[in-house]
């Protein structure tokens, strides 16, 4: 997973020098299409799809605006993974749901390329070392142990009184907007009055429509539903949420009880 | 293939899916970046490429605008492969070449994720069911035998008199204009005439050269030649037909035998 | 690596076709987004990423705008690679690095597809090619000896007293100007002198930050380095070198050792 995109020799260079350490290992790919140094974006998608893969996947994250200064090289082992990437956050929302069972810092040259470049440590440090790991080098040997790693200052939903305050955490290529409100917060707010009575608010405009799924409405039609990560997510059937609302990543959102009309003559 | 794009976690949950069932499959992309929801270009794109692959490929489509709803997940065994789709006309085109010896819906939730969202039917039953093919579960434990399948309401090139009507079918990246008009209709027309006395007609313009290879042509030159899928192709030597005709998919296309010019004094 | 892009199905049917032949081999990506016809890309994009790869890797290489005309498919075994592409230009740059040890054209249709169209010989004889190879063929299998190759007219960096000029080869995703001149070349000029005391100049500005990596500037700023193929690299941390300078391939680059400001009095 890394921001190089995919026109140029970056992704096919960090290939290559698995394969020559490790000629019968799997690489697949995540995404290289990350924004250029965009770290939350990074840390999210890794959320979204690393629990999915088998147990003893190495990840190997190249997001790093960082690169060739004093930051470090993060080497994580969890229970089922591990986990490769510059100490700079990427790895921060992936390890708050993985307990950590050996964390380090790479350094050992033994493990690098002979040539090492200053602007290429992805090729020439990340990449042979995840190769090695495959391989089944010990973890110990990589560098010193490490305490404590870089996390990214994310700003949690709140339960507010009967309201729920989160954000937009990220876009998708349809335009639906993924929130970071989780579906059993929605327990604590309205659990027990079912779908029906629950509102969302995204740019000052109220959506009532929560279901199931996409296609229970009409298309072009904005709803709110459990997403495939497992949180709130805003979209609209067959159009672009997001163009709709004219709403993007960080965008506030509110979900809250909707207040029964009052019997005037009650 | 899929219409995810590849920014996104879609593709890389679907394949960690697969590989943690069955570790040692291959898995190759045809594209994932067919326009969202078009299941047209989708059951194009599956025709042109899928008769390359071996034998006992499993093909695996994800486009499916109508997600959560109740159209069914279709399995189709061929002679020679597997299908997997949601049943919504995007293996139309394929499964009237292929000789269909299985066809069933799948709805056995022993091969789907053990947690089903309603919005990713493709990671959570679609891609287990694939993997799980392909550890040879037999067709039969996936669900009920089905009689029928959705097909792509699609018009079928018409031989009038001495010309054939059809259309543009697909529009490649290099602006290359892939029509529906197999190679072989040329012979109900012209055939013994011979290459030099066919005509091409789109949006209003008559074509003339018909060729046997782009380079035949000078640069930037409008022809029409047989293309790599076995029909007629628009094309511009190292540049777009597509742009010099403002032309693109569905455009009528009419190929015919080139009148003689009268000889007045005959 | 190809041109073909990543919408179409023309990828997957290279790969399709290779494992029906070796349904053992692995296929990794180098690149499918070269620009279309764009031969010299190809060749830098090969050059900066090859050697890279194991041992026995077969590189097949599609960029082909002279597909069906009279160019010769080329064959080169070098020590440790093999490489398949259309005769012209695209290997020039690899091959300048590694020593032939055959070079053959690739005409025996027993190694080619049964049916071949004339528009995308990919397909048809290059992808079945390179399978054929993978199996062990023999070279001399494939075709008859050849005694030269099509080779790009590239200009190489010059010496020029106490300055290099030289000219931007590749612009990557993040906005880096690659240059032709070597590291090694700089000792020519200034290698006693020191970083401090070079200067680079590039349609018209001059950038006298000479650094490590990128992470020694500012953000935003202007700098060059040895970048990650060993040559020199223009940059701008975190920003796109190319949009700050509105430069980009072919621009001409001058190196020189900065003049002393003279002591008046000395």
């Amino acid at each position: 997973m890394t921001d190089f995109g995919e026109d140029d020799f970056f992704v096919a260079s960090l290939k290559g020098v698995i394969l020559k350490i490790n000629p019968s290992v799997w690489i697949i790919d995540i995404t290289h299409r990350i924004p250029s140094f965009d770290i939350q974006t990074t840390s999210f998608i890794l959320l979204a799809s690393y629990k999915y893969f088998p147990p003893q996947t190495i990840f190997l994250v190249v997001v790093d605006p960082g690169v060739g200064s004093e930051r470090k090289i993060l080497f994580a082992r969890t229970k089922e993974y591990y986990f490769i990437a510059p100490d700079n956050g990427v790895l921060s929302l992936v390890l708050e749901e993985e307990e950590v069972e050996d964390l380090r810092e790479i350094t050992n040259e033994k493990y690098f390329l002979p040539d090492l470049s200053h602007t290429f440590e992805g090729r020439d440090k990340m990449a042979p070392a995840a190769a090695w790991i495959s391989k089944g080098v010990p973890c110990s040997e990589f560098g010193p142990a490490k305490s404590s790693f870089e996390k990214l200052d994310v700003e949690k939903p709140q339960l507010k009184g009967t309201e729920i305050v989160g954000h937009v955490l990220y876009q998708d290529k349809f335009g639906n907007l993924i929130t970071d409100i989780p579906a059993r917060m929605l327990e604590d707010i309205g659990g027990k009055t079912g779908r029906k009575s629950i509102d969302l608010v995204i740019r000052g405009k109220k959506i009532s429509s929560f279901m199931q799924s996409y296609s229970s409405a009409k298309r072009g039609e904005l709803l709110f539903l459990v997403g495939s990560v497992g949180t709130i997510e805003i979209t609209a059937r067959e159009e672009s949420a997001s163009k709709k609302l004219q709403a993007g990543i960080g965008d506030e959102v509110r979900v809250c009880v909707r207040r029964p009309i009052k019997n005037l003559h009650g």
